[in-house]
């Protein structure tokens, strides 16, 4: 860190050196795919086009640097998110799928365990379910992401690492083999599972909360759509102690957006996470002795702002949604496509082309579903009719928007870092996403 | 800017805010076109595949923030060089096209004019013409890039204002109708038409260099593959007095590379703009009164490391380019498409595949040239051939590196900032390009 130049500053060094007192509280928040075109997105698609002004995001106040995300796998540079997520949790490389191990598989120990391990609290919120990648790499290892159940049995059968577990997942926590859920219960946990009751839990136990069978519904389909702002600010709630603790946040479905090149969606989460920022740069102004480093572990879907050599991306229509690109097609599969019906789903009028090409893909997929139906299930029909209305739909709106995408997968540009808070010039500058797990444990050890 | 957690620091305020004193000199550096994606690629490009760890790059040690770069027209987003050039050269936004400008094509005083009325000698040194958007955005006012003549009888006709001036431009510069590079020497400058004779200039005079037609061979075909590191060594001597300089450098070829979608021009376009940073490195540490300012216009090509849904990107044949694909797309256009041939040209082995479309491409396109023959005339022919061939070649390298494009244009995401020397804090976190300029003309007026 510098601070300024010093030629011409009176102040011996060692008089100008402040002592730096660790955090309380640190609060790692991981933004899943966020890379740094999807914070140049939100901004302009939350301008305000009545004003000449382009307005500032919660993001912009807090920018503090760059991280870059590659895995230790063959010089390829392309991470998953829990190769990347364990680098954020644990200092080291691995591979992809990796989670919390090296590359010979044996565990890591994670920034969450280590503050466990010093008394403070420690939690996790996400809009996934809660042994997804991201998640499980702060509290569990295991040679593959894949393996759900095995991840979920570890975060009792490891013994328990968290006082608060909010996001997704009945379907591996409450199984027919074993509930999960009840063994939480048995050990002294508050369950919830509806946004309702997490409003009203009470502070004096451990939390866990369940909102869905896998992940949450998109944020622009869901009843409560800040609900990662929502559950943030009860784990806060629910941690607060004398010891301080350590919380990861994450929004975890922007890379969701961008994996299904479904920029309405994604904007639908960026929203969400902005909304979570926002309420921790109030927390943070009440409770300052708050560490909160935002950053992303990877980009997804090689998006791009303006495409096919327009200069332009315009948002407007992502403005307006009522609901998620995925729930419109479900509505066009179910319902006649006409102008009334698209103008109500869309929220904007559609043209004579977007209209007819919409109808096109509906009977055109119909046509071909029923040659092949006497072997197929009704079950995927259904599903191939509404993943063609869906792709038909985020065509529409990539048109509109002048939206490119280059990738169903994840791409290695490095991704932004936000700090607020104790100590945040910490994180200044470039930094490999390692870096960032190396700082947590300084600050935690300090 | 904050100096870390001052809760515990036992300093007085007034003991601690150092002396800030301005700069002597200011070297504005512009990477047109180099988007975050470019920087992150380089690491790549540049990183040693026998060691295990992934090398750092000259970026990597200077990164203090980013910026956005949308320009002041209909909250579209996506700005060009000119628009983006005024907003870091005068702190307005502009229109698309404008040179110096603003939205009413009203002259808006440019920080290099700002220091040249302070007294500073000045200096513009790029690898496109002299006259392109960005560096007459710091030297001129016109409505309109495209007005290159008027743009360059400006040079002279408004007063000269550098120093020194090396880039390209002859065509623009020695015309039938007016032969500039005279009028220049009859101004006392000494002019140079080769980078050998850029080697021994002495510096009591100013200083003009054209070292071609329009802009300079792409760094992977020039003679001198860093010329931009050549020729702002020769600058910075130039300029160096007691009152201090201005410089403007641009690596302008950046964004060429992006506009044809051609990530092996663009790297080495890109190393030798960080050959260039690593001079200027070295320079700051002996010139500590120096800062050194180093961001984007914008980005170009939409383009991403990884596509396809595949998680890989690998530069590995970017590594040993001994041409640019244009160079190899014109190889090829004159020789038999053999094995050997294709070998020594890529300097790397085509697979069949490879090889078989290079061959058909060729073999097509001149069928499909003679169709047409009896209209078109032999050159149009050859640029069509050539044209289809380096598209062909782009093909086979982003095919082995998993390089994704979305647009031949610009992108609006936001682009890396990178500080180095005297006051190089005040570019940390995010700032709009305007805000570049506004710091810069505040360190002036010191």
């Amino acid at each position: 860190m510098s601070c300024g130049n010093e030629s011409k500053t009176t102040v011996t060094p060692a008089e100008s050196a402040p002592v730096i007192s660790a955090p309380k509280n640190i609060i790692m928040v991981v933004g899943d795919g966020m890379g740094p075109t999807y914070t140049t997105a939100y901004r302009y698609f939350k301008d305000d086009p009545t004003t000449p002004k382009v307005e500032n995001t919660v993001f912009d106040r807090h920018l503090v640097g760059m991280s870059s995300t590659y895995p230790d796998t063959h010089h390829s540079y392309v991470t998953d998110s829990a190769a990347s997520a364990t680098a954020l949790s644990t200092a080291n490389k691995t591979y992809n799928g990796a989670i919390g191990v090296d590359m010979d598989k044996n565990p890591l120990e994670t920034v969450l365990e280590r503050a466990k391990s010093l008394g403070k609290k420690t939690g996790i919120v996400v809009t996934s379910q809660i042994n997804h990648a991201t998640p499980a790499s702060y509290l569990a290892h295991n040679e593959s992401r894949q393996n759900y159940n095995e991840i979920a049995d570890s975060y009792i059968d490891d013994g328990i690492k968290a006082d608060v577990y909010l996001g997704g997942g009945w379907k591996y926590f409450i199984r027919d083999d074993r509930n999960l859920v009840n063994e939480f219960k048995d050990n002294g946990f508050t369950y919830v599972d509806s946004y309702q009751a997490l409003e009203t839990t009470t502070t004096d136990k451990p939390l866990f909360g369940l909102f869905d069978k896998k992940g949450l519904p998109w944020a622009l389909d869901d009843t409560n759509m800040h609900r990662l702002s929502s559950m943030a600010k009860a784990a806060t709630k629910h941690l607060e102690n004398q010891k301080g603790y350590f919380l990861l946040i994450e929004a975890s479905q922007i890379d969701w957006g961008g994996h299904a090149n479904d920029i309405a969606a994604a904007m639908g989460e960026m929203d969400d996470l902005a909304k979570t920022l926002e309420y921790l740069e109030t927390y943070v102004k009440s409770h300052p002795d708050t560490l909160v480093v935002v950053t992303a572990d990877h980009s997804t879907g090689g998006v791009t702002l303006g495409a096919h050599g327009v200069y332009e991306w315009k948002p407007e229509v992502l403005r307006t949604m009522l609901q998620s690109p995925a729930s419109i097609a479900k509505a066009l599969e179910t319902n006649d496509i006409t102008k009334t019906k698209t103008n109500e789903l869309f929220n904007f009028e559609l043209t004579e082309d977007e209209l007819s090409t919409l109808i096109t893909v509906k009977s055109d997929t119909l046509k071909n579903i029923q040659i092949t139906a006497i072997t197929d299930e009704a079950k995927s029909k259904k599903i191939s009719l509404e993943k063609a209305l869906y792709t038909a739909v985020k065509k529409v709106i990539d048109g509109r928007t002048n939206t490119g995408w280059t990738s169903s997968g994840h791409t290695a540009a490095d991704v932004p870092v936000f700090a607020l808070g104790s100590n945040k010039d910490m994180f200044n500058g470039y930094q490999d996403n390692t870096d960032i797990a190396k700082k947590i444990f300084t600050l935690l050890d300090k």
